[in-house]
């Protein structure tokens, strides 16, 4: 649940001992995202001999992380080697996400595979944090028990919040749009396994970061849901800022005179492209489902609704402008509830940001993960803390 | 000249020749940063015996990189150990700096002391970069006769320019007040040693980070002189960007229906806090030693100076709203230029920051370096090199 192991920290002497978890991992690493593969060619991506691979993959083997596949398909040269797979028994992740409007979890597999969810509708907005976590706990419990069914094991349990969490803690700051304040998860929410907070823009980013094909490695993910948050990934880490506050592109200032915005600032982004800015622009009351509305109107061709949505992209175009100013990302990627409105919303908004960038980006990119991102990058979070320090799992177990 | 070697690349297998070159490193960074120091104490700092210390601080006293300095003076607990410092011949860091007014080149020693400096005062908006990196090379050639005479070798030059480098490249992209395009500064500048060249924000901010006494390892540096640019220290690295292109700030939009601004865009900060902004709301015609003339006329009261100044800071304080709402930095340092009007820019910046932000940052610092922050920086980046990789350089000689 710490930094990947293959990063010492500045100033640590390096030992035998940590070169040998940092080559543990490796191995890990390359069989979860190349496999299955031979011995040889685990050695081939890694770089180091045949021999200390084996000695590296006996161990992995005896914990229940790796398994033999039986002889790999011939094609290869040489004589063909036995194949290595990640298991898929033992530890898996368990993600959590509190929604505005829902709970859901998950268990996610070594392997990456989503083995199973559960999901309840649930208004969350202005309900205490006690009661909500109580929820979430009880869907966390049905979803490890399916799970110990097949025989997993939960490593941790990571949850997405839609608010800002400290750096470091599991304590949520603030999360205007349940109304929650300085909320210590870990208080509210008991768990044998590890624990995890964080925002859910931070989870989204990792979802696409760790499970898009052609992701790359420094990009700035929107997470445009009721509030807009950002995350930027950076050399494939994330920036999270001093406080782990970073991110928080809802509160650009777009336009300085603008709308009063609860955060004391005025005309900030979400004063324009937040859910219920778009919901107040196109004259559709609040409510549950109101993304599918407004995609069902602007798909009619509804002209107040293309304009609200016109109107949001614009918005979005000048706050990104300003971001992609400061961090020069590789990419956009337009994720969370309101990419479902992205044929409506992407037109003004590239327009501003290639009107108004001397060096423009290789654009904006639609995630495919839509909504589920934050929860699939909670889950996937704890999958690769395993990956990073197999060892210390096996032994925690 | 490349990354610090103590953060390995992922995927770098570990090897002992690495392990060694980075303990070197540790030993060179320790005794630079707390020396004079026994090897003893040398051992406490990077955390390794004193056996394993004593070999390379042999290796490095041998190189020329440490020297003894005698015995310490009493008061530690023990029989005294001899004192190493790090020397004060060898190898030093060029540092230039190219300016819209102005040349300036100097050298640094591994101490960290600046022995030499030459600087030439000449107008370089709009000549063509062969005749501006010619009078450039006449500096350096100075610069290093002087080093020279006092037993110093310089182990690397560096180039800090007004405009976007591209990442990994000697190639001044964009600088527009100096009208330089794609202008690849190693083919007309020829340099006997290792050359790298770097956005002047860029140096400024690491100029802070490893000269400023009681620097976070975290903050936004802004870069204010006639373009407005900034730079963000992570962890105590620069975030670069995917191009090399972050930290565009000064055309981050203000007013995003404001003045056309050269980049394309509108209302960019450039348009109201940039030098030639400020001096022609003010009422002045821009010239050399603008500055000093503004802040003259500021502290005399002139209503008009006073008045612009107070603009241009809610300008810088609009845009760095949106930054500190991205980034999450520990603080903002103001350098360049600029940094001496900071009596009369700060109350109206730190007033914007302080109401639209909800979680302020520490507030708005003021560098001590002042518009010589880049080239120390430069310097003082090759000197960082040679921390970072001593046999290297040693070998290199």
């Amino acid at each position: 649940m710490t930094a990947p192991l293959h990063r010492p920290r500045p100033g640590t002497p390096d030992t035998q001992q940590g070169m040998r978890r940092r080559n543990l991992s490796r191995v890990m690493h390359a069989v979860a995202a190349e496999g299955p593969l031979s011995r040889a060619s685990v050695a081939g991506h890694i770089g180091l001999t045949r021999a200390a691979v084996s000695t590296l993959v006996d161990e992995l083997i005896r914990a229940g992380l790796l398994e033999e596949l039986g002889p790999q398909r011939p094609g290869g040269v040489g004589r063909p080697g036995s194949a290595l797979g990640v298991s898929g028994r033992g530890p898996a992740g368990l993600g959590a996400e509190v929604g505005v409007d829902h709970l859901a979890v998950c268990a996610v597999d070594l392997r990456g595979e989503v083995r199973t969810r559960a999901e309840l509708r649930v208004g969350n907005r202005g309900r205490a944090p006690g009661p909500v976590l109580s929820d979430l706990a009880a869907l966390v419990r049905q979803v490890a028990e399916e799970a110990a069914a097949e025989g997993l094991r939960p490593a941790g349990l990571a949850v997405a919040v839609p608010g800002l969490v400290a750096r470091g803690t599991r304590t949520v700051v603030r999360a205007p749009n349940l109304d929650w304040h300085d909320t210590d998860v870990s208080a509210l929410l008991p768990s044998e396994v590890p624990l995890r907070v964080d925002n859910e823009a931070n989870f989204g980013a990792l979802a696409e970061l760790w499970l898009a094909a052609d992701s790359p490695a420094d990009f700035l993910h929107v997470s445009a849901e009721i509030g807009i948050g950002a995350a930027l990934v950076v050399d494939g880490q994330l920036l999270r800022g001093t406080r782990g506050f970073a991110g928080e592109l809802g509160h650009v200032p777009v336009r300085p005179e603008g709308p009063a915005c609860p955060c004391g600032g005025r005309g900030c982004l979400e004063q324009y492209a937040g859910e219920e800015a778009v919901l107040r622009a196109a004259g559709v009351a609040p409510g549950a489902d109101r993304v599918t509305l407004l995609a069902e109107r602007a798909a009619a061709g509804d002209a107040d609704t293309r304009r609200a949505l016109r109107g949001a992209g614009t918005a979005l175009g000048i706050a990104l402008t300003g971001a992609v100013n400061l961090l020069d990302p590789r990419a956009v990627v337009l994720g969370g509830a309101l990419s479902h409105l992205a044929p409506w919303l992407l037109p003004s908004l590239e327009r501003e940001l290639t009107r108004r960038t001397a060096t423009p980006t290789d654009g904006v990119a639609v995630s495919r993960f839509g909504s589920d991102g934050p929860l699939l990058g909670a889950a996937h979070s704890v999958v690769r803390a395993v990956l990073d320090d197999p060892m210390g799992v096996a032994q925690a177990a």
